[in-house]
């Protein structure tokens, strides 16, 4: 059920006059944008509390066989709206969504050549702004093709900038790297900077239709980044066709990196739900699944011997989670296609047929029977037209079934056997076409390996979480090069604004000596319960093996954290340094804490403000242990309780890789 | 002069048994080294303290249009020596090095296909090891062309690490990037890596006619690099004949990143002084010049009404240098060819030619009656043959002249009108006859834009400093993408490991409002003190103008500090974070300190505990005012002078982007 608050006073301008530069601000006038269209060449520039942020930025684009489209161009419309309204999210940080903003759109047309038409709209929040172009129907710009978007973004300062590399093979499983912004190369988005005081994050959002956007850095080792569009195999940046709107890019502005995650600004730059009433099968919650096994080499994908997925243990991690408070029970390597290298081949998985062993019709009956629900899966290997071909069977037998949540899967360092990149406007189309066919048979969809989000969950609420980052697999993986500490506290700050990560924490047994020697799982025990509240998604993971949570009663943490918020607070943070999250329950008035540090200790005073004023609590508190360290002795923690006046301070104290976790129950 | 002590034992062994591994271990047995021939595949693994650094790692090489040379090898005699030396540098950061390690050489033969043989030594100190391969004279292999050296490092954990990509267009010039090992691409060296309570630097030593090394992540997102050649335009990566030693491999470790700071690992594995005698023209020092009032937008290279090299302007420098104890005045831009954009085409430069205005034989003349010298230049822009023609009367110019030191520069984003990179062979050739030219005609070289450096400076005594960094001109410059206030304690643990930095600090003046706007030099007034202590260069420059050092009693530091050690203690730091050095004078009982700190303020407790044990000094403290910032308030310093003891504590209170530098006088 949604409520809509509606204020909106539009001012329509129609002008003729020369008037060269416009000016648009956000509500509370720390956001300041100037849109110069001096000598027909349009750009902006943005400041923040009187700082510059953007430098002078040029705007406009490349298309196949025609004149730039960025010079001769003079200001046909001016529109300016003053938006002050608030949404309901389906699910989400938070119940309530404020979309204040200030909105200013030009039609620009050419004064000669061509005479095409463009359109500029810019959207300035108090987070932050975005600002799209459009294209109109126009006699001139049909079916067109973008060989280069010329949006610039020049920074004001050589900020620091954490970032991972495009254009590589591991798509955005990268860990982060820390430097000036003038030593990036090219990057993905979100990029996130900080320095003189002020945070910002460049990403996009409503990849709706077109490549996604990567961040060049035109004169190497300067400051000046231009959009770099992720191409087709041929070249092709995007296929366009007017009318239509590019995403927008955005820039989320702070006053510090941890700030940045309170912004509702990629959501509210999305359009509403367009699925209606979704609540027959759309729950967030928390799964287990036979998966982590595979990784640490106790079992196989492929059939066989090894056979991770059989119906005898599927019904193992039923009737665990039957006894806990996990929603859904995942089955990877449950269907036929799995045999050997699977990745190096083309692919071979039939989406409607179970391996031998493994009897699914038995296994989903067993899960509904014990209130819960098998999770489907589909590894797609990077075959696309494989997997297209077989989508809406693969969907409709999900449905037969009852299964209303699939995990999918794009191993492959390219699609289509090694020709299109993941990110470009083949894989945006492809998974827009598995969203919404996942969501006329009623399925959940999480994916891996997928393009970024850029939030579409607003749009399609069945497009619950997604990988896209480098998760907790690479700990227990061969080869052993596992994420360091720091990783689990960095990535929230950049891949982590752009929507729910399944990062898949909840790891209790963290050295696999008999096949994986020299792997481990870089926290503390007690920070792997940190990690369901500092780290968002609707769908969350317990990720280790029923067998190595028996006769913890840390798992108790796991039982009670909700997957789904009414308010979510970033505390405190730096970012790879620590980071501090509040979360409210949206079906009670419980608030859950969680705390995580790197590599070093640290102790966090937490001010429990954030509950309600007056109200007692009964908190209980997982903690790391004294001698507690990532390295050495990760299952030492400490369980307590007690009774706390809402507003009373908490130390926190966090070993080496550790952290702590709350759950506060309102009294 | 220098003493030789020698301690040799050699215990040979010709062993026609069937022995696969070798250990070899530093002399104080912290280090072990592994060399594994099982199979007839050659690698090695490194532990430090019992603790794995390197885990086993391939050797080898692909030559052209032979079989891969790491197969079916067997050893046919096994040398060992144990060396306990110390000898004696020209200059340096300490007088006397010990050189104490155990070696292991072995050579090894195909057994079928060309019976190829391979030798291959590893000499192991207790502050690292190098390894390299001997190609010895045999029949089937003479002339011939490596297509690859096949030579790993699979390192033992996803440690951080802090370095700089390679095969960019800006050399070495980039501000460094931190991440975990696995995100790394390819990286030129030295890397340094941290982690598990170990510091790593890789790098090579003695880079006399091969390729120099990169390293590149051989499986996207893992921790096992090989070695990359940077190859010629041809593709060749290295020209070679039998016989023919390559550059040592080495690998620092130590027990922290600033440990590795007070290693002679790169040194010791160069060839003595193959120069001689050259103390008549060799003298490490400070300099000024006609440089950064170019960068700073105040005057130009090229020729005309702008044009910085003026008999007038130098004889201005002289004067003032005259009166400080400045012991040369370089003069940029003083030769004809600098006309209009010099950086796009191909070069014009006359070496011999003065440009109109510019007196040089008068210029010289007053210098040396002055009691200085005046510095040559020899701007390239990359053209190696354009210069190669004139080198030999170039140098035999600046000998006529009395000029005894040049600084030379390579801009440009390849060699030869972008055809050769700079760090291939090509390069290392040229560079080599630059240096042995200079030497003929009795001068030093500094080298901008040159090959990294890997401790040739040992054999070649006349080769003083190099830039192979990014750096102060950066800050100056246009566009306004200057370095962060971190950069300065970063790269004296990266690059800094590999020899002398011609970094250029002293700036005075922090602001350049008129030409750049956007422009800041980020460090207090203090910290630009520090840097001539935590920066080694033997020759050392006072960056600014001397207008602008012109009633600042700061300036007597720059006085007074040497350019030339007996003793260089890297006491304190972190990567990044700060950096605390102590430098005895190599020509009186004097010492100095520099500490320096990134953006953060930071204390330090100096324990003095290196002066003469009993003695008493005068110590004067150049030290950040109360108020001082880098942003704001960089020129806000204190002078204090007072008595001490040996082995008193000092508190140092380094403000945001600050130092302080010490002077202790021996009473």
């Amino acid at each position: 059920m949604r409520h809509w608050l509606f204020l909106m006073i539009t001012a329509s301008l129609s002008c003729n006059t020369l008037a060269e530069q416009f000016n648009v601000q956000s509500p509370d006038s720390d956001i300041r944008v100037v849109v110069d269209i001096t000598a027909g060449k349009p750009s902006y520039s943005v400041t923040y509390k009187g700082k510059p942020v953007i430098r002078s930025s040029n705007l406009g684009f490349q298309i196949r066989d025609q004149a730039p489209l960025q010079d001769n161009l003079s200001v046909l419309t001016e529109d300016r709206e003053v938006i002050r309204q608030q949404w309901q999210t389906v699910w989400g940080e938070r119940l309530q969504i404020n979309d204040h903003y200030n909105e200013l759109s030009l039609q620009l047309r050419e004064q000669n050549g061509d005479k095409r038409t463009l359109g500029l709209t810019f959207r300035v929040y108090d987070d932050g702004l975005g600002f799209r172009y459009e294209f109109p129907e126009q006699a001139n710009l049909q079916d067109f093709i973008i060989d280069e978007e010329l949006t610039e973004f020049a920074f004001a300062q050589n900020y620091q900038s954490w970032w991972i590399p495009a254009y590589r093979n591991q798509r955005y499983e990268y860990q982060y790297l820390r430097s000036a912004v003038s030593s990036i190369d090219v990057a993905h988005t979100p990029l996130t900077l900080q320095g003189d005081g002020i945070a910002i994050a460049v990403h996009e959002a409503a990849l709706v239709d077109y490549a996604s956007m990567t961040l060049r850095n035109i004169d190497d080792n300067q400051k000046v980044f231009r959009a770099d569009l992720v191409p087709w195999a041929n070249g092709v940046r995007v296929y366009a066709s007017a009318p239509m709107k590019t995403p927008w890019r955005t820039i989320q502005i702070a006053d510090s990196a941890v700030a940045l995650m309170n912004s509702d600004l990629l959501l509210n730059l999305n359009e509403p739900n367009k699925l209606g009433d979704v609540s027959s099968y759309v729950k967030p919650g928390k799964y287990m699944g036979i998966w982590w096994e595979m990784h640490t080499g106790l079992a196989n994908w492929s059939p066989g011997s090894d056979q991770g997925a059989t119906t005898e243990r599927a019904k193992q991690y039923i009737d665990f989670a039957a006894q806990h408070d996990i929603d859904g029970v995942l089955v990877e390597g449950w269907n036929k296609g799995w045999e050997g290298e699977w990745w190096r081949r083309e692919p071979t998985f039939l989406f409607d047929q179970p391996v031998d062993g493994f009897d699914i019709e038995e296994v989903s009956r067993y899960a509904q029977e014990k209130g819960l629900r098998l999770i489907g899966h589909h590894e797609t290997a990077a075959g696309i037209s494989h997997y297209e071909a077989q989508m809406e069977r693969a969907f409709a037998y999900y449905q037969k079934l009852g299964i209303t949540s699939v995990k999918m899967g794009y191993v492959g360092t390219r699609l289509e056997n090694g020709k299109e990149w993941h990110h470009g406007q083949f894989m945006v189309r492809h998974f827009r076409k598995v969203v919404e066919t996942a969501a006329k048979y009623g399925v959940m969809v999480n994916a891996h390996e997928t393009i970024k989000d850029t939030g579409l969950r607003r749009t399609y609420p069945n497009l619950m979480t997604r990988e896209s980052v480098r998760g907790m697999e690479y700990n227990g993986g061969s080869p052993d090069t596992g994420n360091l500490p720091n990783h689990t506290v960095l990535f929230p700050f950049t891949r982590g604004l752009s929507g729910p990560t399944d990062y898949t924490p909840g790891v209790f047994k963290f050295d696999y000596q008999k096949h994986r020697p020299f792997n481990r799982v870089p926290t503390t025990l007690a920070k792997q319960l940190a990690l369901y509240v500092t780290i968002y998604s609707p769908l969350q993971m317990a990720a280790d093996l029923p067998e190595h949570y028996q006769g913890h009663p840390a798992f108790k943490f796991i039982d009670d954290v909700p997957a789904d918020w009414s308010e979510s607070i970033a505390l405190a943070g730096e970012v790879g340094e620590y980071l501090v999250f509040a979360r409210k329950d949206r079906h009670s008035d419980d608030w859950y804490v969680g705390a995580a540090s790197n590599e070093l200790p640290r102790q966090y005073a937490l001010v429990t403000d954030f509950l309600d004023s007056g109200a007692i609590y009964q908190v209980e508190i997982y903690a790391d242990g004294e001698a507690a360290h990532w390295r050495d002795n990760p299952m030492d923690y400490i369980i307590t309780q007690r009774t706390l006046h809402a507003g009373e301070t908490l130390i926190l104290d966090m070993k080496p890789g550790g952290g702590a976790a709350l759950r506060f129950v309102k009294q």
